[in-house]
């Protein structure tokens, strides 16, 4: 019986922290939020939503707010619960082929601190640019609030990377196989702190879905032309991942078996198409601008008849996609948000001369509502993650005052 | 205060018909169970459970049985809940190109009787097709005890289906547009009672996870061979639908764009390649043996070099799915059965030649675990699925005596 009761009174407690992280996933989400809605949207009643709100508040990650959205004649307004100043954070590193961005992002998705530089991600050892990262990482730690603390750092990289334990199984234009950077990167900091690991367009559409152009949607794809040209899928409002957590490699659908040798060592991969360098060759870049080819299509002012060519192979790939996955939005990331920006017209054509109608009539193609910072927002997405599972144990992981840490 | 008590009441009620559901489901899918293991899996005390068992009992759904799997010396043996004879049951209907398999199935995915006949799905009328698949619903339903209740039934259909009504917007070797088959099936029998319809490979994914090849695995897809090509996804758990319901339509993914031209309208889909026409013609198959390909095929005794060459197609294929997808299970039904029996090594050769190393390593193909019943046990499945979300409501819509009932 008092076995009984015991477990009875830890499901409660874990209830209790699960509500606690619900409540501040929808803050996150919101910016500021009524309690009438939160209780509305929680299901709970207004004394406990009164309770985690000041559990919430006495934690540092909540402050009390003025009302807000107050109806005319719909009675006294509900008190607003909003984002503390001062409050946890953490830091996203967005890692590409030639350069490493790194913010500081507090709740909210607010970048508190932003900074790039170039890494040399091609020749370079992956213990080399986790120094670069690490001294990135310094950088913008620098700025925070000695009291506020660090929850973890999210990771994107442009590769395949394992669920289970974020080891990065291959970075192709990186040509890393089976590196295990977020040990690099720590051991570079000499810090102890949760580090979440993903691939860049699986960040990309979580946080299109969370707040970029696919809020409300539940059925998504980010699709990213980087280098590479990768995918992620949001499908019923949750991540595709697979079993493996390598979904969504749709450059390497087979487009064209007559066509060019993919680095995956098949042949007319869609990627060897509408990938950076088919796209360059098409509009004679050099190849040290390959990694820059959304600049590089972002100086163009009108398309070329190469570039129409390559708008119409990216609809082609497109209609493959609608077909295999039937979603409400598609977001073109990366360097595909200029080439969509100027040959949207022949992505669009490409797409319906191939896609089923049932699955095209509702599909919507779409720039990032985040513009380049999608898949930066997407990693810090991840690494607030462990703070909406459970508040009290992400904050008790949590590190304060990391500038002098950093600095001993 | 009073308001806010019968908000409770109400909730407190739907969670109890939630639970009922919930255990009505475990208990479906084991068959036979333990009150113990019950009350393990479902995180509820024992006397919840004895009161939730009790209910079902009373509702005529489940019966004491005999205990399950009592381990030495593990104390007294737990009570065991088995499914009721004369239980509630369900139709379910597997519609084909060329015939129609209909079965009315009970809880456990029993299958209590069965027929199927040919119907003439390639020139008749949706209404013809409808009468004939009522008269053998009479049929099944005619052996059935006057007091089991009829909860609803499902239909499967080579095409794609709208998810918010059961809509075919399109079946094309039915050569069927916008049909609401439900309405004409319940209009040709006189009955009113829930249908639900969704796509055939779609419900072979889900009887191959519920009951199949795929028990306990979170990510496969059904590749179904069936005059057309068609795909079932099921990831983290979940069936993939898409915004409307057409997700999987892989079959018309790009294969070859010099290829032969697709009823879709492009040229080289994979289906041009692997679909019941092309293999027919690749082994001089009579037109009017097409539908029954997986029977032609299973008279061969060796494969010849065009069935090799078409295993090798199939395997590049399944190459484009697996790095899209990364599920750990593929499994080939429709003709795709036999014919993996046949080319299996040239099936899983063409595969590892073209996928990548990551997605590959954890993938295995297989044949259906529920043989050529996937599809039908899948339309079982969608038909139970209203008892195990309300069982108290679903009974109240359930048909008893439907023998006479159709007979008046
Ligand atoms: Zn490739
Ligand atoms: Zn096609």
């Amino acid at each position: 019986m008092s076995r009984q009761r015991a477990g009875l009174g830890t499901n409660q407690e874990a209830v209790r922290r699960h509500n606690l992280g619900t409540l501040l996933r929808h803050v996150h989400r919101a910016g500021h939020i009524s309690r009438a809605e939160l209780t509305s949207m929680m299901g709970l009643n207004r004394s406990t939503i009164a309770g985690l709100v000041a559990e919430l508040e006495s934690l540092g990650v909540t402050e009390r707010a003025l009302p807000v959205g107050a109806r005319q004649g719909a009675g006294r307004p509900s008190a607003g619960v909003a984002l503390a100043d001062n409050g946890p954070y953490v830091i996203a590193v967005d890692l590409g082929v030639d350069r490493a961005a790194v913010a500081r992002v507090g709740l909210g998705g607010v970048v508190q601190q932003r900074t790039e530089a170039p890494i040399d991600g091609g020749g370079g050892e992956a213990w080399q640019v986790g120094a670069s990262v690490a001294a990135l990482i310094r950088g913008v730690v620098e700025g925070a609030p000695a009291a506020a603390p660090l929850v973890g750092i999210g990771v994107s990289v442009p590769g395949l990377v394992r669920r289970s334990d974020g080891l990065i199984r291959l970075a192709p234009n990186l040509e890393w196989h089976d590196v295990s950077f977020g040990s690099i990167v720590l051991a570079a900091l000499g810090l102890d702190i949760p580090v979440s690991i993903a691939n860049d367009a699986d960040l990309g559409a979580l946080a299109e879905h969370q707040r970029g152009a696919g809020v409300g949607i539940d059925d998504l794809i980010y699709v990213s032309g980087n280098v590479g040209v990768g995918a992620g899928v949001i499908t019923g409002g949750h991540r595709l991942q697979g079993a493996g957590g390598y979904a969504g490699e749709l450059g390497h659908l087979r487009f064209n078996p007559q066509g060019r040798p993919c680095h995956c060592g098949n042949l007319g991969c869609w990627e060897t198409e509408v990938g950076a360098h088919a796209i360059a060759e098409a509009i004679h870049c050099p190849a040290d601008k390959v990694a820059q080819l959304g600049e590089v299509l972002g100086g163009f002012d009108k398309p070329t008849r190469e570039l129409r060519a390559t708008g119409t192979a990216l609809g082609h790939g497109l209609a493959s996609i609608v077909n295999a996955f039937n979603p409400r939005l598609v977001v073109l990331g990366g360097y595909f948000r200029s080439l969509f920006m100027l040959v949207g017209a022949e992505v669009n054509a490409g797409l319906a001369d191939r896609a089923l109608p049932a699955p095209l009539e509702s599909v919507t193609l779409a720039l990032p509502g985040l513009g380049e910072d999608s898949v930066l927002l997407g990693a810090a997405e991840i690494a607030f993650e462990p703070l909406f599972v459970d508040p009290v144990a992400a904050l008790g992981n949590a590190l304060v005052d990391v500038r002098s840490r950093l600095a001993g």
